[in-house]
Formats: C-alpha cells, structure tokens, sequence
C-alpha cells in the first residue's frame, strides 16, 4: 500500500470511529448514510475498530440487529480537578464516565505544586489498583487548574491565586511518574468540554460555558473544539472592567468583574448585610456563628429574604451585563451558566438573561438560550477526562493507529 | 474504485491544492515535506491537478525547476463591495487580484435593492464582455454589504441602515442572472478575508479585523474561517454599550459604542468644536464652506490643531476601552484596524492601542500586535472575491471535482 493510500484509509477509519464516537451507538447503516462511504467498505472498517478494540457491537433489546459503540471498557482514564479548594481525581471510562473518584480538599494558596501533585499521583495509583486495572490500560490522564495554562506544553501561566505554580510543568511531571500522555487545561474549559458531552450543551458545536463561581470565567466552543486563545487565556472575562466600580481586584487592577460579581464579593457584601442587620436571615447565621459565604444569599432568597434576593439579582446583572457585550460580539446560540454560584438559584440565573436580553441587539439574542449547569461537582472530572479522549480519539490518531496494524 | 478509494484519494487532490493555494508557489518537493506523502503519489496528484486546469507550472526565474501554483487565469471572480455609499465591482484573477473595477457611489438609505442589484449585474456583465471573458469562465460571485447576513442563504438580516434588504434574496436574485454560485456576507467578514490573504494578517490563523467608519464592526476569523455566530450576527460590536454615555444610537437603544466613537458622531463631535471655534482649524474648514467630517480630524491634527487631536485620542480611547474586553474574551494574537477611521494616523491607533493594553490582563496582551489595514478600499472587492475562492476551493470541492474526472 503506498503511502497516499495509506493517509485514505486511515482517514476513513478515523471518520468511522468519530461519526460512532459521536453519535453512537449507531447501526451500520446509520454510519453508510452519514458518510456515504459503500455498504462493504464501512462493513471492512468496522471490523478492524472492533478487531483493535476500539468499538464494540451492542445488542438492542429485544433486536436482532447490533448497534456499534465505543468499546468503553477497553481502556481508561484519569481525570483531575484542582480548584482553589478541592482536589478531585476520578477514574474513567473511553466515554467518560466516571467509575471511581477520590474527592478532597486543596489548598491552593499554601501547598506547593509538587505536594498537591504527590497526591494527585496517589490518587490515580490507588484508583487504579482498587480497581484491578493495568498500569497498561491507562490510556491519558486530563488535568483542569484554576488559571490560564499553556496547552500545547501542559504549564499554567501567571495563575494568579496558585503561587509557585506559574511554568510548573504539570504535565511533564505527571508523565514521569505514568508511561500515559498527559493534558492539562484550564478547568473553565474542561468544564466547558463536560457540558459538551454530558450536559447541557450535549450537541452543540459552538457555545459559551460560563463558571461563576470565586473566580469567574468562560470556555468558549467553537466547532466543537475549545477556543484557547494566543496565549491560553481566551474566556479570561472575570478581568473585565465593568466601568462604574472601582473595587480593587487581587489581579491589581480595579472594577474587575470577579471582584465585583464573584464568589469572594458576594460573601463580603453578604457579610456586611449581616453585621448591619439589613438582612434579618443573614443577620441571624451571623448570630449563630455560621459561616456568611455567597452560598447563603441563595438559601436566604429561598426564604423570602428580600435583602439576600436583591443582592443576588443585582450579581446576576453585572454579570448578565458583561455577558451581553461578548453575545453581541460571539453571537452564540447557548450559554451555560455552572460554577458555584449557579447554585444560587433561578432568580439569580433570571437576572443574568434579563441584562443579557436588555444590552444585546435582538437579532444575537432572538434564539439564545441560557441555562444553568446540571453537572454538579462531577462537572471537572468529567470534562478533565474527555479532554484526553478528545485527543487520544482524535480522527488523525485513530487513523495512524488503524495504519500501523495489518489488515 | 470503491467509494472509499475514491473518498480518500479526492481527500488528497484537495489537501495537495490546498497547500499550493495556501503556500504555493511551491516545488514538488515541499508538499512531499509538507504532506508526507510518497513522491510518486504527489506527482500523480500534481498531473491531474494541472490536466484539470487548477494549478499550473511557473518557471523559476534563472533556474530550471518549475514550481507550482493556482493557475490563477484559469477563470474568474467576481467581488461585490456595497457600503452606505459606496458600490465597488471587481474582476478578480482565481488568486483574488483586481483585474479590472468599476468603483461608484450608492444610496443605501434611499436605493432600492432591484435598483442596486441591477447596477452590479450590469457591472458584472461590462467587466467580463470589456476583459473578453465567456460567461463561462466565471466561477462565482462574492458580495459583501453592511448588516448581518444568514450566510447559508444568502441573505441579509435585519440590517439596521438599510431599508428595504431585510430578507431580501440576495444571492438568488444573482444566481438567476448568472449561471455560478454566489455567496453573501457582512461587509466586515469579507475584509477581514482579505487581510488574512492579502493584508495586515497575512499568514495569521486567529486575529480580529476591526472596521471603524461609519459603522463599527469586527471580523472574528479562527483557524483561518470566519466565524460567523449562530445568526450571522457575530463581530457586531458597534451596538456594544460603553456604560456611561446616553448617546441615541440609530437603533434605539443608548450609549452604542458606534453612536460614541463612529464616523456620524466623530463628524457631530467636529461640527461642535467648528461651531464654537474650540478648533481653529475646523471653525476655518467651516467658514470656508467645507464639510465637516470625520477625515477632517486626522487632517487637522497632522497640521497640529490640538482640539482635532484630542476628539482623535478620545474616539480612539472609546474603542480601544471595547477592544480591551474582547482580548480579554478572545485573547487575539493580532488586531488589524481598518475602515475609514484607521485613515485618522498613527494618534488614534496609538490611542486604541493604549487604552487596550492599560485594560486587558497582562497575559492576553503580552504578544498583542494591533496594527493598521494597509488594503484602504480594495478590501472590500478582494475579499468578496476571496470569499469565492474560499468556498469554490474548498478541499472538498476540489476532491469531488478530481474524483469527477478520470484518470
């Protein structure tokens, strides 16, 4: 076979497999439509993904007929979540799926990347080994920290809450330590790439993901892909100047959105709320020695408390209102609202599509539809997991794999 | 040849046109380097390429190697440049070179678009019967016009300044007229195509084209596509709120960026400063009965008038404050500025620049380059043209074309 063949063929079985990978389970004649390949050659194809192990045939229920999946237990992957507090390692399956996880805490301000990357290790090896799996079947390992990171060599640049972590390279560290490729990204966009595939973005190709949360930030998808940016840091919107505030912000300037609108700024208004009584809810946690954290705006709201509700509102419109600037300059069709702060309720997801609404022109908005995360706290995992399946499964790698075994 | 066969050899005709479209002229060697393919197989692919008429040889001046190119008189295109009050028709070579034009005036406000449309068809038909081409020989129509566009369908969307064009057919009015296909879409879009091609961004995959004129407006081009958002809408920054500013804009809402820092409000601004004598140079350009625009701002602070100069910073102040947000959105790694106000010099883009760089994050903008258009009024015609050539010479396109053809 000359080599130009050989770039055909492996091209085609790359399609196959994402057309499957994307869409399946699917009959084979769902797949000779999509492609409009011939009947025997998707049939030749099918047999070589199912003879390497990288799809398998399902029966129906009550069928005669097999459906082709990605052969899910074939392999597996780990997928990290570091947030400013957490640290969460899962073992998952070629979709994604989460089958074990280890949930903890961080602490990013204080422990060094090495201590917080020893536990990472810890938890990958007992994940694997609880779960009698090969250190051979591991096939990547997927890594989301809260800062810009430059992808193509797995560091984070100038992270500014994770100290001694700025060019530390994450992924060449953890590649020692495994014989597996290793993918480190910013934790907005792997969340961005879970809402893609198991959330509330499922089918869509280009969409905004937005985490609010302590920090607040957007995964942007276009054509399916993440859109990184220059530099690693496009979606960086908790840095925004909203104009009229002149709050300082950690980052050193002043009116940022994250400092205004974020968890951290929520907690200190509520805080304040409190200690003035303006709120009666918040007022008597404050009493009781709780915790006054944004969290409790939402439960406040819940309530009836009109002070915790005008405060949530009134962060859903600074927020909606940066938002409205972005849709009328990316246009999207979805956005996605997850994070902690999405937690805080409808009213407060209400507030940020009704500034959305107000300041964009109508023809961005006429079908935009924005809806909060239903992932939860899997939401990192999830996505960190699918960033390596996006790349081990991406069309080109299939296709040299299929190239280099016989047929 | 089975389906598949033919899939992926066609595949590869289009990866080999691609790469001399995008790179050529080139010799056989590098698109062995470039594509790994055999060097037998590359010249197979070539031969046809060149039986079929798309690309040709060119003599290597001096030397005895030939290397590859489109063959760029092998047909050719039309480009379509419609403004508020321009209409410019081009012939362009298949590399989009303005062969010959027709450059005139418009009323967008005032003309009806059969009135328009009737104008471009009998430009299109001058320019070929005065070149000597068969109406064959044209391989599309590329048009661009100022407001939203459903690009699939070839018409504009609720353009705000352009009464009557709403849902109007564009593209099928003219393809009932001519026997090629042709493709619509913003007026922005299409000049950024041709400074990807021919301008300021020349071999940029990710950048944004900003027009500043009359409207404002942006190009968003990733990985060498426009993206056009999910109504065609995106890059429609002219309707951005700047916050703290009530201005009336022409669509009803207040404070748009375009009603602060566009041409109408640059030439209201020094219609003021003319009236009340703050700038001595406009009050003289006034009582000579000259008309006070925009263009005169640049002229009176290249002359030294301090009040022209200071409405040219705080125009480009205005922008450049907009523009911060979106890098720290989009994270660009070049901005190309062009339109009528990119002519005011090099203060204003001075003034874009900084303000962009005093307000994006400091990593978004560490590799930032913002830079002028150079193309002035050709770009529009280019890029319409270009427009063309991008969708006639897709790589599938020229795949189905090879496989069409026998061996």
């Amino acid at each position: 076979m000359d080599q130009s063949e050989g770039a055909g063929l492996s091209t085609t079985a790359g399609s196959i497999f994402k057309i499957i990978r994307d869409q399946g389970p699917l009959f084979p004649t769902d797949i000779v439509r999509k492609t409009g390949l011939a009947k025997s050659t998707v049939s030749v194809y099918v047999d070589r993904l199912i003879a390497v192990g990288l799809i398998r045939e399902e029966a129906k229920p009550g069928g005669k007929r097999r459906m082709l999946k990605v052969a899910e237990s074939a392999g597996y992957v780990i997928g990290v979540d570091l947030g400013q507090t957490h640290l969460n390692v899962g073992l998952c399956d070629l979709e994604g799926e989460i089958l074990d996880s280890v949930f903890g805490e961080a602490d990013l301000l204080h422990e060094t990347p090495e201590a917080i990357l020893s536990r990472v290790i810890e938890a990958a090896r007992n994940l694997s080994s609880r779960n009698a799996f090969e250190a051979s079947a591991l096939f990547g390992i997927g890594f989301g920290l809260p800062g810009p990171v430059d992808y193509v060599h797995g560091v984070p640049v100038s992270p500014p809450v994770m100290p001694g972590w700025d060019r530390f390279p994450v992924a060449s560290y953890l590649a020692r330590e495994f014989t597996c490729p290793v993918f480190v990204d910013n934790d907005v966009n792997v969340m961005a790439l879970a809402e893609r595939d198991k959330g509330a973005a499922a089918g869509e190709r280009d969409f905004l993901f937005v985490k609010a949360g302590t920090g607040i930030g957007a995964g942007i998808v276009v054509d399916g892909r993440i859109y990184r940016g220059a530099k690693g840091a496009a979606g960086d919107i908790g840095h925004i100047s909203v104009g009229d505030d002149e709050t300082l912000c950690h980052c050193g300037n002043r009116g940022c959105l994250e400092a205004i609108a974020g968890g951290r700024a929520l907690a200190s208004l509520a805080r304040r709320s409190a200690e003035s009584g303006a709120s009666r809810f918040l007022a008597a946690r404050l009493a009781e020695k709780e915790e006054i954290t944004a969290e409790l705006l939402g439960r406040g709201a819940a309530m009836g408390d009109e002070e915790s509700l005008r405060l949530l509102i009134a962060a859903g419109k600074r927020l909606g209102d940066v938002l409205a600037k972005l849709v009328n300059f990316f246009n999207p069709s979805l956005i996605v609202v997850g994070g902690g702060l999405s937690n805080l309720g409808e009213r407060y997801i209400a507030s940020i599509r009704e500034s959305i609404y107000r300041r964009s022109t109508p023809l961005a908005t006429s079908d935009l539809v924005i809806k909060r995360s239903t992932l939860g706290d899997r939401a990192g995992v999830t996505g960190a997991a699918i960033l390596v399946l996006d790349e081990i499964f991406s069309q080109k790698n299939v296709g040299s794999l299929m190239r280099n075994i016989p047929s």
